[in-house]
């Protein structure tokens, strides 16, 4: 596939609701179906008619309780709660597409790398190769403490565990069984060659793993990486494992600047330009015509929910939201947290002085990513424009009501964007990290997780 | 359904071979396709046909790695080994069935109840109410030492930290969210009624869980209980928790003495003599006449691996087998866990003295239970003399063959036992536990599911 071509993620969590709070009460809105398989099966199968390239599915392990310093909002407003598992999906959406893939967010400080990598391992032989993993290191103080934590740990020491979580999980997914160790010799009654499955000896400060890996290799033994990392230390980690990573930011000012960034740390860290493929959030809004666009975009409007909003920004940034009056600007926070907050939209549009409630009408439709509304030409202009202007290679298209704002994107955009020879007319055969990279199933020889050596511990 | 009837459960791992070591290497077996969705799907779908309870998927986290001191043989014969995670399979078969139940095996020392019990939650949400937790305190050193313990556990530790752990998954599953706390309203915007959901302020020794559980209630909210253990303690620990109970053992004296045993230890612990549903481990290997049955038993022999029921039979004891000759009996142990692995065996056949071979060769077809071989009305005369003997409820029914013993016991077996009014003709609507009790779909009022308070910690 080109490197001009327009990928497309479906961005999904577990959950009612997501990205665009207080949306779920639209009349139309189907996410509280979440809990049905039907409901994923049905979505599975709508994103593989639009060929996108997966379904990316978020996930936290915790609650958003900072707002008015409780989870009553959250509740009230269902953002992100109740929530439910997001392995489970696999499967079940694997079963009834061929060639759709997954990007499953599992946070490393919540679960040992040893079960960990057999569930993935397990999901990339279910789904025939089709498995990725967005690493997250854990953000909520509400997750840490249900885990038996004071609080989650200091942003750096994450990333330091998570270097060796990555090294472990590498050690068992590319090093403990050679390609041939599986002989499945029924005649000579030998089914893995002992010689050719490897004990990892893996101890490090945070990690004690002797053993093997339990699988055998799985078809891109690796799942593909992702990654959404954006502070320093975030995007260091990210240049050296991701193979893809999301970002959200309302301009293209901002997107350009991290990709830029992010494109020159995967430089320093040895990779080549083509192994990294950056998606950014949007919200798609469109229809026969502008007009029946623009009446989309108002109805939905009226579902906007302020508090819902305010719940997920102050669980965001950790800074209580209900303190401040609606039409409070930057000069009113009176912490770098929260004129931090403000000062991250004024990006979006820097000529206005954007109020906390400007911000929460923002964020509560299409979540911290641009809304691209149109006909179908109007919005495959600012598709292109964006991935031109931005250097992106795509987009993680969140909704706005589920599932129709993804059926808005497959009948309409989807085609336009293949008359303009910017969408693919079909899949690629193959593993999800082939499909992204035309380069096989594994991962790159040059890739950290190709580097790792049996006995050996860096930290 | 009354209490006369038979049930089955069809007894898998997601791995090659099983509980007949050595018969993966047969040229019909196809236990090695268990990496792929669609052997999953046509299992389901059989049993599913054939009105089976449940499929039950053992699981272990580590290796059988006491015989010879190494994992050679292990691999070699792939005794349990190379091994998926089993809890990936649920929703692939939930998705390709309607009534089939599911009991998933999860170790509990080896996960957070936190995050363990929003996994099961999910996966009773997706199944519509067909799921059960076969509880396991974990028995193999080898899977301690990858998580970075010297060694397991020791016995009796392991249930205590299992009861504060059934606790904790309990006030989340039973008592963090009202019935009626989701209410759905979108006129309203109320998704969730904030005061009927409860923080489970859970503090206890190994641990503290103060916050909510992340799901809305699931049909079952428990999943059915399974366990395993036979021990004195484990016994205490099923009559308290267990809804369904897995036996296994050579001869029906051995098992009439257990069901006598822990249906004595439900009663004591105050619980009603119907809230126990008991099944033991059986081969059933059966054709058109006694003569094919008799064919093919023949034919599986063949395929027996003493070295791999060695091997076997060394983890399950811990005993090192490859230290005797194969004509020791019983004297020629020197450790009391060696005597206790072969006096088991006698208890099959008390009129001869067991040699090690003789016990491999048991345990080489259909593991440590019994091998009921004949016409379908034989085996039909023998399933119901171990029920009317024994008092147990149904059986645990492994294979010699996948699927081929599983597609005998529908094509054959089924039918005879409908003809003599001793087996199910249609399902039950409704959960799984709803299927087994015919009491709906939540636990019992007087079961320890129920009693939790929150807040309170016992222990």
């Amino acid at each position: 596939m080109a490197s001009n071509l327009i990928r497309f993620n479906a961005f999904q969590m577990n959950a009612a609701g997501h990205q665009s709070p207080g949306l779920w009460a639209h009349p139309r809105d189907r996410s509280h179906h979440y809990r049905e398989a039907a409901h994923w099966v049905e979505l599975a199968q709508l994103l593989e008619r639009g060929l996108f390239d997966s379904v990316f599915l978020a996930d936290v392990l915790g609650v958003y309780d900072v707002y008015r310093g409780s989870l009553d909002a959250s509740l009230r407003h269902a953002t992100q709660v109740p929530l439910n598992d997001p392995l489970a999906l696999v499967p079940l959406m694997a079963q009834a597409t061929t060639h759709l893939g997954f990007g499953v967010t599992c946070a490393l400080t919540y679960e040992h790398p040893y079960p960990f990598a057999r569930r993935m391992s397990t999901l990339d032989h279910l789904t025939g190769g089709r498995v990725g993993w967005n690493i997250v290191t854990g953000y909520l103080d509400s997750a840490a403490r249900n885990l038996g934590l004071d609080r989650q740990l200091a942003h750096d020491d994450r990333y330091d565990l998570a270097d060796e979580y990555m090294e472990v999980v590498y050690k068992l997914w590319e090093q403990s069984w050679d390609d041939d160790a599986v002989r499945l010799d029924k005649a000579g009654r030998v089914f893995t060659d002992p010689a050719k499955v490897h004990a990892i000896a893996h101890h490090g400060p945070h990690f004690q793993v002797p053993g093997i890996h339990l699988c055998e290799p799985s078809p891109q033994r690796t799942p593909v990486l992702y990654q959404a990392g954006t502070s320093s230390r975030g995007k260091a980690f990210a240049a050296r494992h991701a193979e893809c990573v999301f970002m959200s930011g309302p301009s293209q000012t901002v997107i350009a600047r991290q990709v830029d960034s992010l494109r020159s740390a995967l430089a320093e860290a040895g990779r080549p330009p083509g192994s990294l493929r950056i998606f950014t959030q949007a919200l798609v809004i469109t229809g026969e015509s502008e007009a029946q666009a623009q009446d989309k975009l108002a109805d939905y409007q009226r579902y906007i929910d302020i508090d819902a909003s305010l719940t997920l920004l102050s669980g965001w940034t950790g800074v209580d939201f209900s303190r401040y009056p609606l039409d409070a600007t930057i000069e009113y926070m009176d912490t770098e947290a929260g004129r931090s907050a403000l000062a991250s939209f004024s990006a979006a549009d820097p000529s206005r002085r954007w109020t906390m409630r400007e911000a929460a009408e923002f964020v509560g439709l299409g979540g911290r990513g641009p809304v691209l509304v149109g006909s179908p030409t109007q919005v495959a202009d600012q598709l292109e424009d964006w991935i031109d202007r931005t250097g992106i290679d795509g987009f993680n298209l969140t909704y706005a009501l589920s599932h129709e704002t993804m059926e808005d994107v497959v009948r309409w955009v989807v085609p336009e964007l293949q008359r303009r020879g910017r969408y693919r007319t079909a899949y690629t055969p193959g593993s999800l990290r082939h499909k992204l990279f035309a380069q096989g199933d594994r991962l790159p020889a040059e890739h950290a997780g190709r580097q790792v050596k049996l006995g050996t511990t860096t930290s």
